[in-house]
């Protein structure tokens, strides 16, 4: 794979690259969750990293916010079909993770 | 994929999420490349930083570095069997990177 400008692996890594990106999105595949239950699963991320990267990750279309009327307001938050794409990148990071942990 | 501790995932990020690191990985997946090849490729990159990275993804055994005595001495790099493995989250990241610009 060759590629000076324009690359699909730079696009992936502008949304993907930062800290935390991968860890939120791998929970989300499994589902919708709140905001307190990512907080809880994504141990030591601050409140306002996590609302950052959600946002990131709703301006470019990749997660939908739902806020709910209750008292307080609840938030949740699940991937959009564009999200879902991140799957496979997901699935070989957890393997290539699995390959560098079998060898240490 | 749930995991708390001691994740494949996390793992993974570590070695991937810096910035630049998916990118070295691009070039020597077509094979071994000469530190100045890499230069010229990754446009943006220091000289600090990219020494930086190969010298982390040497010490991971994910990349051997070869020096050969001419003069002035050249350095190729060439991914071991275990970087080969990053090839799938590469792969699925150019996928993935596709899909968010056929959106834009």
């Amino acid at each position: 794979m060759d590629c000076t400008s324009n690359c699909p692996v730079a696009r992936a890594h502008e949304v993907l690259g930062g800290k935390w990106t991968t860890l939120v999105f791998r929970d989300l595949m499994g589902g919708t969750r709140r905001y307190s239950e990512l907080m809880r699963s994504l141990d030591g991320i601050s409140p306002r990293m996590l609302a950052e990267r959600l946002k990131m990750l709703e301006a470019e279309g990749l997660v939908t916010r739902t806020v709910f009327p209750t008292v307080p307001p609840t938030t949740e938050y699940a991937l959009t079909d564009l999200g879902r794409e991140m799957g496979p990148v997901i699935e070989a990071m957890a393997g290539f993770g699995a390959a560098l942990q079998a060898r240490a």
